[in-house]
């Protein structure tokens, strides 16, 4: 590989790759030009690149990918990279938080390069890492492939909103889920389309828990909220999450009705008084009512998309491939040639975040529109009494659907609601649930109707 | 402005803009902190930067923003800005070719970073500044704003498919066409269109012409062909470029019939065999019929969207608005972070494009499955001589569509053909006109159905 590269005369980039699996594999096969890429010799390298050692657990598992032994070894000890110093640069592929993020802080502290795909790491370390880096000038750390795989958004936020200030993120952060959601709207019942995505092979990065509950989303919007605000939620299992594990095809039949589509969203924006979005910073995760006319709605099967709402720009959307072996790899790679050409924008700051932390406060109990879906029995009274609990919660009902009753004793209605608080629209719906007529807890998702 | 950068202790790096109209005041606002970035600071920003001087045409010309005597003059002579030594880095946004090439050229010989929007400039010299900066490695290039303003395309083509090979770029480039499309898909005639996009204040960047015959999308595509595959077209005019004044209502009337938005797209891309993408590389503007499910067919209003297609990561979309002044002016500031930082990363390939040039030919004649209107009147035999005429130019029709007919002398009817040559259904179009059934010149237009 170092001879390919043309034109430099430096000392190649020695680098160890910690992980083997799909996208370690993806990147040492872009590297060595075995890719979609098509043996393409990355010309933007300014200084050749070697992946001399891989640390793997297990020598004798078979590889997703061709090992050339005259250049790289397999070494199953990660010191054996840690204490080589002749590598200069460490690729975190492995997954995990534990080893991982010693792995992380070690080699920073030695002054090495970092770069991981390891989202679970950096929204939980984050703090940790960039204390790191301050007291070790000669470090660097990115992670582009952590956040949208194929989506350069990382570097996006980073570089390219240098003279703006931004007031909402807002992704379709997991493909898997986007392509059940897909299948959902067109009438698959929910357990189908999850083994679908299985067999699909979709379901590979993790556990499914992890995945319907929206855990692996929510790692990613405290990312996408640290490099658009500078600001560090944490825990993160504190930003209010919901995942798609409750909704039902009623809830698609009323999508359609109200000219919207359902997505999963991760959301991080600020308050906005009088357009001016300088309020506290509200960060969740839940499915929301999309308009159909709106960017992030015409997301389709397992892509990804980004919309990020600036002061200067407006409305921007980034949308791709989110998973997969090769998008997430090209992104590493991306990284690799930033580092190798030493043209990281990310430092001094390694989030490349605004350093506004200190004047941001959150606030969870965020301001939307709201859909609320109703289980009930069909009697006499109702709306009376769904007005009155409305008022008693200070919440302004917009409009009340019923799509035709087919069993008056297991039927659903819907309200849709003015702009009110996260916690006035799970108090009126806790009300509603103390009814005889309310067959179950009422469902609450956020209406995407303010951001054109 | 310089002593509010905080933790930068380097002197600030005095900038010499030429130009002081929309995009001009648009940066000087930003770097002021007057602009919707609130009063934002730049953190980003790793050196104090301060515009000193602004070379405009006319001193006593009203200006659309405010000027801080204290820190920055208003001279005449571009020449006052170009003897400057303490000046290191001259924004140019004045527009046109002549001088501006002049300036630009100028700057980088001496050593200066030069940012740039001028995307006519950049598409018919980027050769020529090229080879300046070659010769004068001091020198710096930027021209993210030259290029769908608001959507950091030039940064994510330079820095984000480092380790990627590009199959084709397509792009909405330009807004205020998309907007008057948008009109005449719901019926409004082109002429109203487009004086409601001047009353709109959408055409203060040109004359119309320049416009509405593609000649500014034809700009635009050249330079991302550039970027994405390293090859210069030239001259610019040499590229196939079809505007939106042959469009009609029956175009758009076909269009919903075929499930498609028209949008007018600068497209370049390389030839593919068994789906490798190793051809020649052909570059065209032309109105396209995309199916509505297409990322780009939601391009709405004045935005634009850039879609690529990669061999690592696939169909990536990037969108938002293409113009306005702090869109345009945004990604200028985001070049003058990169340069004041430092983090170029385009250098030295001041494109940052791949070097490939070498290796890729040009072949304008692309292969496109085609949407034919001939304007005719009704008789019989006309299917026969269709179908004779489609054969001698080896052309295979894929549907014939006729909208019900309600003058038997003034009538349209539409063809869709298989993938062929542009020479093909051009010469198809040629027979088709020379019949006495056909009452004028046939319309062709890419259709694209083999992108999903």
């Amino acid at each position: 590989m170092p001879q390919r590269v043309q034109g430099s005369r430096s000392s190649p980039l020695r680098i160890g790759m910690i992980g083997g699996g799909t996208v370690g594999g993806g990147v040492y096969e872009i590297l060595m030009g075995n890719s979609g890429n098509g043996g393409h010799q990355l010309p933007h390298l300014r200084r050749p690149c070697v992946i001399s050692k891989i640390c793997v657990k297990d020598l004798s598992k078979p590889r997703s990918f061709h090992l050339d032994s005259e250049v790289s070894s397999l070494v199953t000890d990660v010191n054996s990279i840690l204490n080589d110093d002749s590598i200069e640069l460490i690729i975190e592929v492995m997954g995990g938080t534990e080893l991982a993020k010693t792995v992380v802080l070690e080699a920073l502290k030695r002054g090495k390069a970092v770069i991981t795909a390891n989202k679970s790491l950096i929204a939980e370390h984050m703090s940790e890492i960039e204390k790191t880096l301050a007291t070790n000038p000669k470090s660097q750390f990115a992670y582009e492939a952590a956040v949208c795989g194929g989506i350069p958004i990382v570097q996006v936020l980073q570089s390219c909103y240098a003279g703006d200030v931004i007031h909402q993120v807002m992704g379709v952060c997991n493909g898997t889920i986007n392509y059940m959601l897909g299948k959902m709207e067109q009438g698959m019942p929910y357990e189908q389309a999850l083994t679908e995505a299985r067999d699909l092979g979709f379901l590979l990065e993790g556990d499914t828990t992890n995945l319907v509950e929206g855990y692996d989303v929510r790692a990613k919007i405290a990312i996408l909220a640290k490099l658009a605000f500078g600001v560090t939620v944490s825990p993160v299992k504190s930003i209010p999450c919901r995942g798609i594990t409750e909704l039902s095809s009623i809830d698609f039949e009323y999508a359609k009705l109200l000219h919207c589509t359902i997505k999963l969203l991760g959301t991080a924006g600020r308050m906005s008084r009088f357009a001016q979005y300088d309020g506290a910073l509200s960060v969740y995760v839940s499915p929301v009512m999309i308009p159909n006319d709106h960017l992030l709605a015409s997301t389709r099967g397992n892509n990804n998309c980004v919309a990020v709402n600036s002061g200067n720009i407006g409305l921007c959307t980034y949308s791709g491939p989110g998973e997969g072996r090769f998008p997430a790899a090209n992104s590493v790679v991306a990284d690799i040639v930033r580092v190798a050409n030493s043209s990281m924008t990310s430092r001094p700051a390694a989030s490349g975040a605004f350093p506004l932390q200190s004047t941001i406060s959150l606030d969870f109990d965020f301001t939307r529109a709201w859909y609320i879906r109703i289980p009930f029995m069909d009697s006499i009274g109702i709306i009376r009494t769904v007005g009155e609990l409305a008022e008693d919660n200070d919440v302004s009902i917009h409009s009340i659907l019923q799509n035709p009753i087919l069993d008056r004793m297991e039927a659903d209605f819907c309200l849709t609601t003015e702009e009110c608080k996260m916690s006035q629209v799970k108090a009126l719906c806790d009300d509603l649930e103390q009814q005889d007529f309310v067959r179950g807890p009422p469902l609450f998702l956020p209406l995407l109707w303010e951001h054109p």
